[in-house]
């Protein structure tokens, strides 16, 4: 049974201002639920249909409800069995191991689900750490929970003062390259890739800044096909698949 | 001035009933509306503010409307001066210009997200035909054209049986090879890849069906990095910006 009070604590929880002020987020489904109890984060409580609890007995701090008492505090359209409260994590930003990493940077990146996506395929690809501009959506927004399908579980999202972080990384190591994607860079295909440095993506609308264009070693360009065709760019997340892609390619 | 009748069927158009019915669909914003002009489609009106048509002057069949009117008709958070009705437009396949393209398959994409990047995509790459399963979302959806950010006017798409198309394409030539990415397939980055041919993705949950994985003459995958990691799949737009990356890059 769920009180009213804490029906409306959850569902306040889709606004970063009430996740700030609870230090709490919800995770939502069979799948990204299963992956959050095999994580390091820390589950505050379970809301489950009675099936998810029979399926699941080791599981504590367990709440079972009934499917209206599920919509009441789901934010997905077909609510999916279980919701868990989860506990916002900290990370402490250690530049020595970033600085021999592959890591992400993101500039003012808006849509959820852009942000969801890049931080899966982050994961495919092995890279653990993001920095995202302070502009930049929130990753504990369910939208982007669920397009992580689980990923953010086993990926740091830092955010910071983007330009002061790249500066602070450069002095920490002499071989940190800056990567970028722009429209007039080189041709991905044909450039030699660190296996360390970070790789920058700006705004939907306005891609990177001039601030932090100045700081990028090289800026990189994915050929359109045939070059110099009518279309205008591509997707933010899909520039990202593309370009780990290219730096994490074997053969 | 708007009558009641008309936001009426303009708010209908957000359902695909309505858009077969009155053989319409809806284009918002000054990008999108650019392009749609600038092609071959038919645009039936054009609804837009008075800035717009100052700044569009030989645009014909314009109705300015002030922007309590355009809230009224949107199906955007954040209208953007302009709204065209465009007649939906009928395609015939030509097998035998297909069969010499390099196009995709699509089955049961259920995302309009998803769909729009995909089309965004092809149309970075120099795909112009995409074969949709008639159980894939509408093209003419509201959120997959706004999404494909105007490249839906360069790029055809046709709702057929998929695996009756892919049958008809394998007896009118020779080499037509179809392609498929699963999570047991060939390392994409090893393969030598054909300049014509049919990229297959299935749908967000489930992927290919047996019966159109049947079909597949060479089945790739997208290496995780490093192998074998814990992650558990891409987004479907993802994974097709990786694919059509790997056909048309050139070095």
């Amino acid at each position: 049974m769920l009180s009213k009070n804490k029906i409306k604590i959850i569902n306040s929880l889709v606004n970063k201002k009430f996740r700030d002020e609870f230090g709490l987020f919800v995770v939502e489904g069979e799948k990204i639920v299963s992956e959050i109890l095999a994580s390091n984060f820390k589950v505050e409580e379970i809301y489950c249909l009675p099936e998810w609890n029979k399926k699941n007995p080791k599981v504590k701090n367990v709440v079972e409800i009934n499917e209206s008492e599920l919509k009441k505090i789901s934010s997905m359209n077909a609510p999916n069995q279980v919701l868990a409260l989860v506990k916002i994590p900290e990370y402490d930003l250690d530049y020595n191991e970033l600085a021999s990493s592959l890591i992400l940077g993101l500039e003012d990146v808006q849509d959820p689900g852009n942000l969801g996506t890049i931080i899966r395929t982050a994961d495919w690809f092995g890279i653990k750490d993001i920095i995202c501009s302070k502009k930049c959506v929130d990753v504990f927004n369910p939208k982007t929970v669920q397009a992580t399908m689980g990923a953010f579980c086993r990926t740091r999202l830092h955010y910071s003062e983007l330009s002061e972080f790249i500066q602070k990384m450069k002095s920490a190591k002499k071989s940190f390259p800056i990567y970028g994607t722009f429209m007039k860079g080189e041709n991905i295909y044909e450039e030699i890739l660190s296996q360390n440095g970070m790789i920058l993506f700006g705004n939907e609308s306005v891609g990177l800044t001039k601030e932090i264009e100045k700081l990028v070693d090289k800026k990189l360009f994915i050929p359109d096909y045939p070059a110099g065709n009518q279309s205008s760019s591509l997707n933010v997340a899909v520039a990202t698949a593309i370009i780990c892609s290219e730096f994490r390619r074997r053969n």
